[in-house]
């Protein structure tokens, strides 16, 4: 299906030959998929490993490559959080390289059988795993998803478009370089991962319009990027990552597990999508555990925004050290990404659930009870993506998981949703071994 | 995710009253889902029982209010192809309501777990079936895919929200009453099935725009209203319907076999997307084979439109009764939909897997062969939702393929590829059981 006219996100028409030259590199692209698709394991896993050994041969180059990325990044004022993020030292470029083998050692999913029986007429369908074709991917300034999105793509048979933030660009240019070579050393197509990086951002808006030659879109990175993609992408999008996590601490919760489950989910890393944003107390057990959550919080710098009832239960507790305010109504849908946290009171186990699943991004939330009945009503009832039941929300990650590297977690419910590893980029296809069979 | 401006197909800005009306609709449908989502299979399909009885018992009224639309849709001069899918009679409404017991019949896929393991830790992971939330369905005027929908949605714990055909929406209106009045009468709230048709194109056009609201979009119908939907919407859509199929008869076919396939996969049923449209044969049997299948075809009144090679052999050939004229290239990427058949002589196995590749919209192919080598590499090779071997296209089928009733045949790779059934109406959710565990 092809389009007369694009347009960019800001309405503008898009020059038409950034779009030309972006469905080229796509339809190349699907060429070369073509051929990865019918290659057996043992070839892709050697060709990972190759991949892997050049990237960590080459290290020095793509870290100089980055080097100047850093610096013009730190020049323009780039935060630390970013730019730490940005940086790709010959140390993380072997660990990226370790990450490759680790995919390599994973199991393939092409070819899997899903499903098959033999119809009344004698005709036997099986339904097998076959790759997705190509997956365009576009991503902030984090030189490590190129190589991550890069290894599960081939393995799971898959060709790859990126673009990724222009920040990384020579870092990106540099790694993209080292994969192609790689691929051309072991008799593939180079044009099985490109980049449209030299496109600018008409390259990435080329690439949400690009329907026919790229098969879907993913987007990861921050809120305004996945919205963007969303609004304006023909090409079938799946929806990634933000989290506005909850922990429920249930009337009948062990307040004792509950503190450590808390702390980690806000603490343990801030600024992932994983990470709690709000804490969700019933009233039966708020005047024991607020006084307690909070002062445990405090020592790790969290600020509060409490509601009414949590905020004078804490007040009246006098907590050292306590930054707290009223929230306001906004706090209630904010994904902070720092050292904040929202904490309400609720009635019972209902209005949590329904608080919840109002407010939610529907990524991960987390119930603290001993209450059988309040689990399963918990579990059941709770929309989203992954529910973890006394344990923390950091779990929520295709590493953790067994997935090795992630491709991004999936926040809605088409296709795939949570972590998704190389199982969820796979497409199906149906085959029917017949006799002549004719419809009557 | 909420967007400021709705714009309505034609580019002009939609009314915002009918926006708000239609996401009211799709948001009271999403409460009642909650309710539905937690039902038993035996509350189920009990209901479905009951909503079978109440179109058995009303079809009088439903059949009425469908003998206006005929009247009026004969008038304004409806083809007979079309009027034919808008009839509902009393007959039809009968045999609609059986299907529905059918579908009460087959298993329900929520609560299925789908993979599940614990992880070093200790923390127990299941995947779970769970519903898809609010399905969109934009229709043509067909009224029994308002009660295959319908039945399918409340099976698999999903609400519905239908806008049909202009033309058949007294018949629609009648029948979501009775199936309003079944889910009352059962405790369910009738928000569960509802349709937008009172607000027109607007009521698709507000569809498509209700990201957040509405989980995902089906368009069920001409390549146009797919194409629209594709094209316009937010909101997540399965690509329905439109099939260019091939049947490629191989050097190593039964060419006695061939004949009726392929007559089968062209006219046991004209019209409809697993019919098929091109006849591709290797050239090691076009002389023997062409003759006999264009004689076969022209006695079912089948149109040939040829390649050169395939014209000169079929001429030779003085076919009685046949007609046929010269394909020209528009001829391989149309889906005719009528007694019309593309004929292509081809080289090589290699040429016919590119040819269709490059034209197939990715619905059903078939090979007729005895080749073990030509079978795998058709198989493997032909990038489509369904490749047939030795049997007819019309096979790709979801009542053909077990699963009841029907959703629609999907032609792209995300969620779901081929046929639609209950299974395809699900996604998943997962679940970790804890005791206590945080992250390192």
């Amino acid at each position: 299906m092809a389009f007369n006219e694009q347009r960019r996100n800001d309405g503008q028409p898009l020059d038409g030959g950034v779009y030309a030259a972006v469905c080229a590199k796509a339809d190349a692209a699907a060429r070369a998929q073509a051929g990865l698709a019918q290659a057996s394991t043992e070839v892709k896993d050697a060709l990972l490993h190759a991949m892997a050994d050049a990237l960590s041969d080459h290290a020095d180059r793509i870290a100089a490559a980055n080097g100047e990325d850093m610096r013009e990044a730190r020049e323009a004022g780039m935060d630390e959080g970013k730019l730490d993020r940005l940086n790709f030292t010959v140390e993380r470029i072997g660990a990226c390289a370790e990450g490759v083998r680790h995919v390599s050692s994973l199991p393939d999913p092409i070819g899997q059988v899903v499903r098959g029986y033999t119809l009344p007429n004698g005709l036997r369908l099986t339904q097998v795993r076959v790759p997705l074709g190509v997956i365009g991917m576009i991503y902030e300034a984090r030189p490590n998803v190129t190589v991550d999105v890069a290894s599960l793509c081939l393995k799971s048979g898959n060709a790859a478009i990126l673009r990724g933030g222009h920040e990384a660009r020579r870092t990106n240019a540099a790694t993209i370089e080292v994969i192609a070579n790689a691929l051309a050393d072991h008799g593939f197509d180079p044009a099985l991962v490109d980049s449209v990086d030299e496109f600018g951002r008409d390259g990435a808006t080329a690439m949400m319009q690009a329907r026919g030659h790229i098969d879907v879109l993913i987007p990861r990175g921050g809120a305004g990027l996945i919205r963007a993609v969303v609004t304006n992408s023909t090409v079938p999008v799946i929806e990634t990552g933000s989290g506005n996590v909850h922990v429920y601490v249930d009337a009948g919760a062990d307040l004792d597990m509950a503190i450590p489950i808390v702390v980690n989910a806000k603490t343990q890393r801030v600024g992932v999508c994983n990470a709690a944003e709000k804490l969700v107390v019933h009233r039966a057990v708020a005047d024991a555990f607020l006084p307690m959550i909070a002062q445990a919080l405090a020592n790790h710098g969290v600020e509060l925004r409490a509601d009414e009832e949590a905020f004078d239960i804490i007040s009246d507790a006098q907590i050292r050290g306590l930054r707290m305010s009223h929230a306001v109504r906004e706090d209630w849908d904010t994904e902070y990404l720092d050292l904040t946290m929202g904490v309400k009171v609720v009635g019972s186990l209902q209005e949590a659930i329904d608080h919840i699943n109002a407010h939610s991004t529907g990524h991960t939330e987390s119930i603290v009870s001993r209450d059988y009945e309040a689990i399963e009503s918990f579990t059941r009832r709770i929309d989203s993506a992954v529910v973890m039941v006394n344990a923390s929300t950091r779990f929520t990650d295709g590493g953790v998981f067994g997935f090795g590297a992630e491709l991004g977690i999936s926040t809605q419910k088409l296709h795939a949703r949570g972590p998704m590893g190389l199982q969820e980029m796979t497409s199906t296809k149906w085959i029917g071994y017949g006799s002549g069979q004719v419809r009557e």
